[in-house]
């Protein structure tokens, strides 16, 4: 039945132990001992890829948790199980109708060199190859949908809104600052550092930026918005959330996208204003970019001229290597990435 | 210039100190030696109410702490001035275009016999009279227009939709479980005693009821929404809320309309599992009737064919003459009440 298939070393980065507060780099192991067949075996409708570019984001905490994971579409992570997460990947073979040999896609694949695809339906054919492939790790990948999602389908921005976006530097709030000046918004972006606050204002666009290490978060937010804030998009949570609440104005939105500053708490911080969810005619939704798929072709749309125009940007925190996964990982709960951490493996 | 006004006695219940946790009688003052002119004065535009209704509405809890008030329209009360709330009253004089002598009209005024008000454009003239007066401080009022834009135009409901309602027996949850029934929902709601649960299973149709008074309301919900909750309408919060949105089930959604458990509490209670919203794709939207204004007659097309052959009621809890308004008002915070609770001043 045919010749024995190439059978090739495959690095990875296995799960190690669930972490107890922020995860650490020993949490993660660097293998060098497997091997993979580049075949997909008989009777499977699987795909092979080799991975190109793996992509770190926060939402994986959580599936170091023991447990059972936080959507029906993820499973929390197996420990001695490589880590799984999004990335760009090349096709090397194909055993479904869908793709074939040499095509490029992103989606959910393994922190290790190849992959063994079983059931690869979720996995997206990237078609616009001019575009960098790591950009599908962030701005045309899950935090480009996300962004898109969140500010058009559930903030419902109207020109003049007053804007405020949390972790402003990262993958997904950057866009969406650029987003807001697009649709004629004003828009302030808090971040941790000087450098980010720096990239908000100096090379994102965002009208104006605060370093919430440096400032109090009511008073910095009753100076950038003093007629209050129409639109938050929330990627922190706890404190800071029950803060911003009282700054909204009447018929406010935010959208819950994420809530960086909970992730590693046992038990997260209480929110105490709701109520003024009530007396302000506030609409709070959370989201994940799973709810939005159907819109992810209608945003290829909107962003591809924007992204070829230069007109919006995406800045990216790039570790080279995948030994180098782990400490890039930990990095982001750290506040050391500037941009949209992801982790290169191969060019092509 | 014309005859002399008449004047007339005017009882009062004054607002007498602000309270510290649950309001008690004491902190109202029933006053008998004040005295009114019946005739609006020249130059104003106002009207002269005789009051029939008076309503007690946990809302009016806010108005009583010192500070400025909830929104543009309602302002804290003064110590030693009148009670302001919604009630039902007969126009006896106006210098106002829109109101006539003999007008019967729902609204804010005083809790006192006869009420001068100097800027009545949000007084409601009452059309519909065959239905029973006192239901404008209910049903037709302000709590009817709540539960109907909170039902309908915040929670969207589709049929089949499960449907958890808190504070169920009160003016607003009563509303909200019937129009459930009426929109092919499964409709469970909670209260406080078994009373209020007997009828809220025998005469207002809901599927099913507990009292969370006897049944830790966690497992309660897990028995009576094995597939979790489509849509809660929230009228109580804090940790009932954090409790709920572990129940809820993807893309649920919960309109915040009250929350009378924290409006004694100096501090409200921390909700700590907003990241399910996320997860679970989940809308929470606070709202007033405020906002909702310009759906009221909207509201009465669907709901008066529904009472007038009785496939809605309204459960009423009357108590009888201004001297008594004080302690209903306070029972509304210790669950004494069983449905839209009232005071009667005059049957016209």
């Amino acid at each position: 039945m045919g010749e024995a298939a190439t059978v090739v070393k495959n690095k990875q980065v296995l799960f190690k132990s669930h972490p107890i507060g922020a995860p650490k780099e020993t949490d993660f192991q660097f293998c060098e001992d497997s091997t993979i067949s580049l075949e997909v075996p008989e009777g499977s409708n699987g795909v092979l890829l080799k991975n190109l570019y793996l992509s770190c984001d926060p939402y994986m905490r959580f599936l170091m948790a023991p447990g059972s994971g936080i959507e029906e579409e993820l499973s929390n992570y197996a420990v001695s199980s490589p880590i799984k997460g999004y990335g760009v990947s090349k096709v090397v073979d194909s055993k479904h109708p869908n793709f074939q040999n040499g095509d490029l896609v992103w989606g959910t694949t393994g922190w290790e060199e190849y992959s063994l695809i079983t059931k690869p339906d979720d996995l997206t054919t990237i078609e616009h190859k001019d575009i960098p492939l790591s950009y599908y790790t962030g701005i045309l990948g899950m935090p480009g949908l996300t962004a898109y999602a969140g500010f058009y389908e559930i903030c419902k921005p109207k020109v003049g809104d007053k804007v405020y976006v949390s972790a402003a530097a990262g993958s997904i709030g950057q866009l969406v600052g650029q987003f807001a000046k697009s649709a004629g918004c004003y828009v302030v972006g808090s971040a941790g550092s000087k450098e980010k606050v720096d990239l908000l204002k100096n090379k994102l666009g965002f009208d104006d930026a605060f370093n919430y290490n440096e400032q109090e978060i009511d008073a910095a937010l009753k100076r950038y918005f003093p007629e209050g804030i129409d639109i938050y998009f929330e990627n922190v949570g706890g404190k800071a959330l029950d803060t911003v609440v009282l700054n909204m104005r009447m018929h406010g939105r935010i959208a819950l996208c994420g809530m960086i500053s909970q992730y590693n708490l046992e038990k997260h911080e209480g929110v105490h204003n709701l109520i003024q969810l009530i007396f302000r005619n506030i609409r709070m939704e959370g989201f994940t970019s799973f709810a939005y798929r159907h819109v992810y072709s209608k945003m290829l749309d909107f962003m591809l001229p924007y992204i070829r125009e230069k007109k919006i940007i995406c800045v990216e925190d790039i570790a080279e290597g995948l030994e180098n996964g782990p400490a890039a990982f930990v990095g982001l709960f750290t506040g050391r990435n500037v941009g949209k951490q992801l982790v290169a493996l191969a060019a092509k």
